[in-house]
């Protein structure tokens, strides 16, 4: 089954950008009439029929629409500081799409190696994973922001299940596991915040915990900074399954 | 901490290889007299004192043997088919050896597009994965066999939980999900059997069924190969966690 991606879905013909058109009709040769598939990346598809095969704009007319279509049961931020390899970031994001995310958000960490990050060849990653894995969402993904304004955003919002996944290595702070956090949790609304190699500050862990954030480990393999992403991200999928 | 590997640790004495000789000596210029930590790939660290610095062939005098150093509490067998990017399948072999797996079988099913597969190459990115998660314990890297020999070769061993993550788009058989299924078990050996892009043909499924596997679904999300096999060793991980 073959998704298409299109935001515009009103007064009932999906518009496809260039793109998309040229995807559909120049290389898969779909012509009007020819039923398709239209996902709004807000979490409906629709099944469409084409009305203009022009290859630059294509049109159809929705047939019906399939809310909450591939859906998960909850709503799941990841906020990852950039990985030194920019292809390990960005199979984190396509894994974690494939899984089940609604928001990438690449925090900028005071010990981030990285601190730019460009978000355009992300987003592409992630519209073709969720495409490939036949959802209608597309996970949202976030400009950069530094890991303290990122927590500032989260302090106010006490429907949310915080995490930080932070080593502590001294041993200051009790880590329960993410496992148990999200058991004991009772709502569906989760934010993990996962940190660089190099760890968050002291200062940040502090400012995290201070404004909610619960203090996980996920478990006891040393995981990479995008293996830990995407095992909070199967954490998640699992404490719903 | 750097780790190196020997799976030579007999007598009080690792012997490094070239490969390893050369890193410990020439890149990092260790000397005699200094210490080093050694894995025998069999799960016990060694620190040790060097005793000979030979770029090609560096020996050190075990100090201390650490057995079941950074193991986890469960026997897993991860029998994959490989996918037709091969880079997909050393994803999967080195997130599944950061999480924890005690075995990878590259196995090929009747509807494999790739019937041959290279081993050495994903030896070197298990024992990379390995040291770089701080594991003393290597994971076997099994020559190819096929899907059938794989199940045959199960069979018979009643102590190990058999799962097959099928489609069974016909819906012919019932499934569980590989939560439900590992948390029904009471052991700690599992074997999961993961099938190609086409998934497995019906007989392969009846064989593997009759051979004691039980069918299990990885969730409602769309998964990959690779993020099967990565989301079967996090279901056991969680599972021991």
């Amino acid at each position: 089954m073959e998704l298409f991606y299109s935001p515009q879905t009103d007064g009932g013909i999906c518009r496809l950008d260039s793109e998309e058109s040229n995807h559909c009709v120049r290389v898969l040769r779909h012509r009007i009439g020819d039923e398709i598939h239209v996902i709004d990346g807000a979490g409906t598809l629709c099944r469409c029929e084409l009305v203009s095969d022009a290859p630059k704009g294509a049109e159809a007319r929705i047939l019906e629409t399939l809310p909450g279509w591939g859906g998960h049961p909850y709503r799941l931020t990841l906020a990852v500081c950039p990985t030194k390899n920019n292809d390990r970031y960005e199979w984190f994001a396509e894994k974690a799409t494939e899984i089940g995310v609604d928001a990438i958000v690449p925090v900028i960490g005071e010990r981030s190696e990285r601190k730019v990050f460009k978000t355009d060849r992300l987003r592409k990653i992630v519209l073709s994973a969720t495409k490939q894995s036949l959802k209608a969402q597309l996970p949202e993904v976030v400009e950069p922001m530094k890991v303290s304004a990122f927590i500032d955003a989260m302090a106010a919002d006490d429907t949310v299940l915080k995490l930080i996944a932070y080593c502590f290595e001294d041993e200051s702070v009790p880590r329960i596991s993410v496992k148990q956090a999200l058991r004991d949790f009772g709502g569906d609304r989760i934010a993990v915040l996962i940190g660089p190699e190099g760890d968050f500050s002291p200062e940040e862990a502090r400012r995290a915990i201070a404004a909610g954030f619960r203090p996980v480990h996920l478990g006891s393999s040393r995981l990479r900074t995008e293996t830990a992403a995407v095992t909070a991200a199967e954490a998640v999928y699992f404490q719903f399954m």
